[in-house]
């Protein structure tokens, strides 16, 4: 059994076996985290997701580093508390190995033996919606045991950026120049989730041109943007960060319009105008009170995926092996079609 | 209600209406795939998936006016039937829009007006889970419309490539050279689906590499592999297609080693050899019995998928929304966490 106490009290050791019980499924990290979840609730959730070679697991390290030592008020702004920052690196295309994001992770030797950094790789182990889950879970987990910032990791493709943007309060859309075909890249499905945009390895050749078809996107899916589009100039090099639209302009609470950062993570450039959008994004929820309305709607799903978990479960504990794959032998002998056979289980199961 | 009858006698109109009351999720299109459902099972199901900019939607075009074609026997190897084809577009990023994928179609005028040809996009509405239901139901509906083949298309990144294995017979993976990090674009998970790797747009600066790091992840995934590693020679570029394992080397049913493919979609290189290793993949797939194991797993899958469905719409229905909000207000107070609201509202509606 996983120690709670110890969890919430920072124990690093207990943290990481409730984490291997989480990722494993057991018993008892049910247990656990009935126990933690009362806990929970206090961590800024911000999602990082992206193409692959976009450079989020560089952008999340540096992000982490830089969260770490905090900053002075000064001529950048306002001053920052030092936060402790949990990375939760997803690799759902990898059911065996993290590989690429260990990869990644050996690299960064700066947040190696920090104990307000904690990193965690998470590759599937065949079930994709399980990975959903524990990752979940594992967020709960470093949540309850104090982390201020939870970064999550994942490959931004169709899918899995809606689930990002579900369990997380911040969603940041990572792009790079140079990652094929503009038209299919600059999808639709991306600034929709998006809060915050970034373009980064703004080094490259290509940039420029990544920032403008973005720029375009934006103007397109959020008209008010335009009339911000001068660029707002960062520290480092052309970051763009709008400043919010005014409230007198807008009848109802102001809309956030997501802004564009330019960063090099390897550099760290850029980091400080993404970690005040960051901050101003979090800013505007509480304000709004869009924080209260994307928790109920995570905590809805999540509800909702357990639900369907725990009921197939139970038809199944209750039918027996024996009839579930009768009805399966149904279905592959072509004489009742699936959605006839689940219908039938499902009134049959809860006598309507 | 659409026609079942004249769906199965070949109506296009019918098949058009039929799909779009799947899209809606109408009852009326429960009813009608219960009545098709006997006549399915017959088309050969082909999974292009790939990342975006790998060309996959001109390699699907392509493939369809090669198979419609026909060849007649000759030194290119035995003759081919000219078959009907169906290709469906999924495009699970873009929940509002087709666009990328309409503006490929539009530039593929060699299929239009063909009625051996049928092509439907298909576009997120909101849910995802959705999407793949009514992917599912659209192929049901055109292989009981008497499509030889069906070519399924989907943007390939993590979990897209698992669910699109899970649906079809062949999985055809996608690469292109120049997409972005070569580490971790080769990802592990795409060569645990893949029946067949491809790798497009070979003429480009960058093909070689591409295909010696797919050459060698193969040869990690499938040390057999390694004694086929002499290039086969395609007739239309460098296409590597290795002979199948002899039988008498191996104690069990002889393993399918992926070959790799390379083509110029476009420049219509490559596309016999591709299809040739579809064709030896699906005799692989009839001679060791994967074949039915492969339509077990699948419907196994979705039966599942449409039970959890059925039993939380019949949740909903038993305990009533003022029941489900009270129990979510729960876990947004923090009072109970989600695993443990599911399992006793499953409980309790199963009265287990």
């Amino acid at each position: 059994m996983p120690d709670v106490p110890a969890v919430l009290a920072g124990d690093r050791r207990a943290l990481a076996r409730l984490l291997t019980h989480i990722e494993n499924g057991t018993p008892a990290a049910d247990a656990a985290l009935a126990a933690l979840y009362p806990h929970t609730g206090r961590a800024h959730l911000i999602g990082l997701t992206g193409p692959p070679g976009s450079g989020k697991s560089s952008l999340a390290n540096h992000l982490a580093l830089r969260l770490r030592q905090g900053r002075p008020a000064g001529a950048e702004g306002p001053a920052r508390e030092p936060a402790s920052v949990a990375i939760v690196a997803v690799d759902p295309s990898s059911p065996f190995t993290g590989g690429a994001i260990l990869g990644d992770r050996i690299r960064m030797r700066d947040l190696a033996g920090d104990p307000g950094v904690y990193i965690r790789s998470m590759a599937s182990r065949g079930s994709l919606g399980g990975l959903a889950r524990a990752t979940a879970d594992v967020v709960k987990a470093l949540d309850a045991a104090g982390f201020d910032k939870i970064l999550i990791e994942t490959v931004g493709a169709g899918q899995s950026e809606v689930d990002i943007a579900r369990a997380v309060h911040t969603t940041v859309v990572v792009e790079a120049p140079g990652l094929g075909d503009d038209v299919q890249a600059i999808k639709a499905g991306l600034l929709e989730v998006a809060d915050i945009l970034v373009v980064n390895k703004a080094d490259l050749p290509g940039a420029d041109a990544a920032v403008r078809a973005l720029r375009a996107s934006l103007d397109l899916a959020h008209p008010a943007a335009r009339r911000w589009a001068a660029d707002g100039g960062g520290h480092h090099g052309p970051a763009v960060t709008p400043a919010p639209v005014p409230a007198a302009s807008l009848p109802e609470a102001p809309a956030w319009i997501p802004p564009l950062i330019t960063t090099v993570a390897v550099d760290s450039q850029g980091l400080d105008a993404l970690l005040a959008a960051i901050e101003q994004h979090q800013a505007h929820l509480r304000a709004t009170g869009e924080l209260s309305r994307r928790e109920r709607e995570r905590l809805a799903h999540e509800l909702e995926t357990r639900l369907r978990d725990q009921l197939l479960a139970a038809l199944h504990h209750r039918l027996g092996s024996p009839a579930m794959a009768a009805a399966l032998d149904q279905v592959v002998a072509r004489e009742k079609d699936p959605g006839t056979v689940a219908r039938e289980l499902a009134a049959q199961a809860l006598r309507l």
